[in-house]
């Protein structure tokens, strides 16, 4: 028996297991399956014709998540692609630049920003693949680069604000966490397992091509569907214990369930929920500790026009100015319904004081900004409010964090304890893919500690979904000399123009 | 009925409610008391007279930490002055520096190292007198300084890589993780409820000035004895519930105890370990989520010899070179046993490495460093290994969380349930002196909720200890200006030599 917990995870993991005939039962903390999934389904005909579902957690899938992809499929539901047919902004210190690729360039604006970001990027870039993508810590540079944290890289990197600036938001949009509570290791890592910075950070052809018909909990509702009454609901364990011949787990609610072994499909920071006995290593202990969630509120509104394609905009916008509230707005399109969706990402300190007040206050402090256009509907998540997720999307890591403690994050405790969740996936973690990944290798180990399938069957690379190709980059967004050796081929330029001027 | 949790602090809350008549249990999650005090008492005669009892966790006090030294007077126990009669030594990149003071001073073999660090302690002590004592988040500069490293801060201020390496030492030591760990702010509040930096760094007249004859576990077993039957062992708590009338606390074998108050003694990263209902609130669920406990291995070797003396040395060395294993030496002076100890502190990423060894392995290791002398006696603590305490001295903030989260730090969850422990502490926190200053107040703001003293007998402050007065600084320590304006003068002076050179 194993029984894994919390959802999308522990789902895959289960599912896997109960396919090979292994006797299982799932602990879910919550009173839904899901984890960081959640769709609201409309309570009325008129509500589905007017905006349908809406996914409150993890939403988009996209090229190379070839697990997402697979058990969309296996369970026979359908993707869509996000429109990204219009212009983006970037609003920084009030003004606005508008922009068509992944990139704002603000050419006209200040030409040397654009230079600038372009090289920051391309340099992130030749960084991020020196990073070993199942094993940050064994990076040539892993100790020097955990030592500092994003935000002291952006200052000794970037000669302009506002490449700088946009960076930041990049980091904070992406991580849901401050560039200054980042180490650079963890954000070049985190882009490395996200196949990139062109990749992670992109519409078409990127992480957020594509979206689930019906939204993406359904996944986990139907895995658990077919598991039937192995998953039990509202079951938060406390107390993990290794017997001579087994292990022991106790919910909350005073149940034990004994078994042969566990998976523990949840966040690193949700083990400290947990008292182990033996107590965990100390390196294993020290990871738990120093991993917390990242902090968003998602708010996701409905309009009855599309005001911003009239403008020709795709509804994308970031947003560093430190006045307004929201980080980030991207549309959340969505085919056959009659009103329009925006989804606003709330992060860093608008976050932690917005997260302070109630609901009804959040929303009237947040109707301010779109003051302009009725909102038709409306939903909201905090996903820091959850006791057993503690944050959203995924974990991130302080400086000094990854590169001491990083070995910990898979290592099994003991012979019978395996560690899932999708922040220990080797690629797309924080991401659903990596959750199905990290369960399906989890659930593998439990099957090789049994004897049914040899070690090099563990860790499995997954087969490349063929309806949904990966992208493929341009030169130029690939190759950029540096502000700095633009500088210099300038002023070469100017002198050999000056020394010819003298020659005749 | 109250049910404060593990030790010196809970021990503190319990006595003065246990005085003032309330009814009252204290859960003890680990099989003794103390929290990060123990005290190895000698099994034999023989070994009483070699080494005595010898501290394994929190041992030092000194003036101004005006609670512990009252709560010594109180249960009839006895403080002795350390020695500090000789010389210090600094290690770095395999050259020693001796010094007598609190400070090396680098004055023969590079003077601008000596004047850079001298003026970098003086910059620090003023941005810490700009940092309040009880709430650091509202320091005028509070989200600039917790946006910045303490390292990334000497990367900035220092010239020279002698005080910058020296201060990277004062760090690691004082706060238990590496200046690229902590932030800024945290670094400077550190110190500013320590006193300031030249009491929190310094034996005579600072934090070590003092021991307790007989080891500082005492206090707490002392405390123990009296409230007698009311303190139970083993009793951790997994669980903490507001009823309609009470709160509802369970602990890991199932107890139910019911009460009118709870005061969590623990510190923030432990009330993790506790599922909440109804769930925290997000700033506090994300404080303790964020606060990881430091990390060092504490090492006591007892020697036939004390050969450090002999060489006219204090025993005192702190070491930064990277090579060798230990990152502070401090000597273990007892009165009265005929063997003399050394106590050793191992930090950073040499603790991270060691603390994945047995202790065995380690030991061999570490003997490695004192090969020259023979050990008549070791002891070793590694307080990472324990669960319910997680680490040692105690929490550190990473940047970016204590001008975010920290007024969740000590406020009350509810009207039934008040947060203790050192860490929430005004003064001393991290030391026994703030544990004991947090259990008090929790306890009066029990006495409060039950009307029995008014608001403003809740937050007191200790009258000052009488017969261990505070430190009194020379003119010197406080003023010297910066190795800008020093280099600025000599270029002065050799400027206006040369003009009157040709003058004359």
């Amino acid at each position: 028996m194993s029984t894994p917990a919390p959802s999308f995870c522990g789902l895959s993991a289960a599912t896997l297991l109960n396919e090979r005939g292994v006797d299982i039962v799932v602990l879910e903390a919550n009173d839904y399956v899901g984890g960081r999934t959640l769709t609201v389904k409309p309570s009325t005909k008129e509500e589905e014709l007017q905006f349908g579902w809406v996914d409150l957690g993890a939403s988009y899938v996209g090229p190379t998540q070839d697990h997402v992809l697979r058990l969309c499929k296996t369970l026979g539901c359908e993707t869509y692609l996000c429109k990204d047919n219009h212009d983006n902004i970037h609003y920084s210190r009030g003004r606005r630049c508008r922009y068509t690729s992944s990139w704002p360039c603000f050419w006209w604006s200040n030409p040397f920003a654009a230079w600038d970001l372009r090289s920051a990027i391309i340099k992130i870039q030749e960084m991020v693949d020196q990073v070993p993508e199942d094993c940050p810590w064994k990076a040539a540079k892993a100790i020097e680069w955990d030592k500092m944290t994003f935000k002291e890289f952006l200052n000794k990197q970037c000669w302009t604000r506002d490449a700088k600036e946009f960076l930041e938001a990049l980091c904070i949009i992406n991580n849901t966490a401050d560039d200054h509570q980042v180490s650079l290791l963890f954000f070049l890592w985190y882009v490395r397992q996200g196949q990139g910075i062109n990749r992670i950070w992109r519409i078409k052809g990127g992480a957020e091509e594509r979206k689930i018909v019906g939204g993406s909990q359904q996944l986990c509702l139907k895995m658990a569907q077919k598991l039937g009454g192995k998953v039990v609901l509202k079951k938060p364990v406390f107390q993990v214990g290794h017997m001579d011949d087994g292990i022991m787990v106790k919910t909350t609610d005073g149940t034990v369930y004994n078994g042969s072994y566990v998976i523990l499909a949840i966040p690193p920071v949700t083990h400290m929920k947990i008292h182990f006995d033996p107590p965990l290593p100390s390196l294993r202990h020290g990871l738990i500790q120093r991993t917390p969630m990242g902090l968003v509120i998602k708010w996701i509104a409905f309009f009855r026009e599309e005001f911003w394609v009239e403008k020709g905009l795709n509804g994308f916008v970031t947003c560093m100015d430190g006045i307004e509230v929201v980080t980030n707005v991207g549309e959340d399109y969505k085919p056959g319904v009659s009103s329009y969706g925006l989804i606003c990402f709330i992060c860093g300190q608008h976050a932690v004081r917005l997260s302070q007040l109630t609901a009804t206050e959040r929303k009237n402090h947040i109707y301010k900004v779109i003051a302009d256009y009725e909102v038709v509907h409306f939903e909201e998540k905090m996903w820091a409010q959850e006791q057993y997720i503690g944050g959203c999307y995924t974990s991130y890591y302080p400086p000094g964090v990854l590169s001491q403690y990083g070995p910990a994050l898979r290592e099994p405790l003991g012979t019978r304890v395996f560690l899932a969740g999708t922040e220990t996936a080797r690629k797309w973690t924080g991401y659903m893919n990596g959750a199905i990944e990290a369960g399906e290798r989890a659930a593998r180990q439990v099957l090789h500690a049994q004897g049914k399938i040899p070690s090099d069957e563990v860790w499995l690379d997954e087969p490349k979904c063929e309806t949904v190709p990966p992208l493929k980059l341009c030169w130029l967004e690939t190759h950029q000399p540096s502000l700095g050796m633009l500088l210099a081929v300038i002023v070469l330029l100017i002198s050999l123009f000056i020394a010819l001027l003298q020659l005749y």
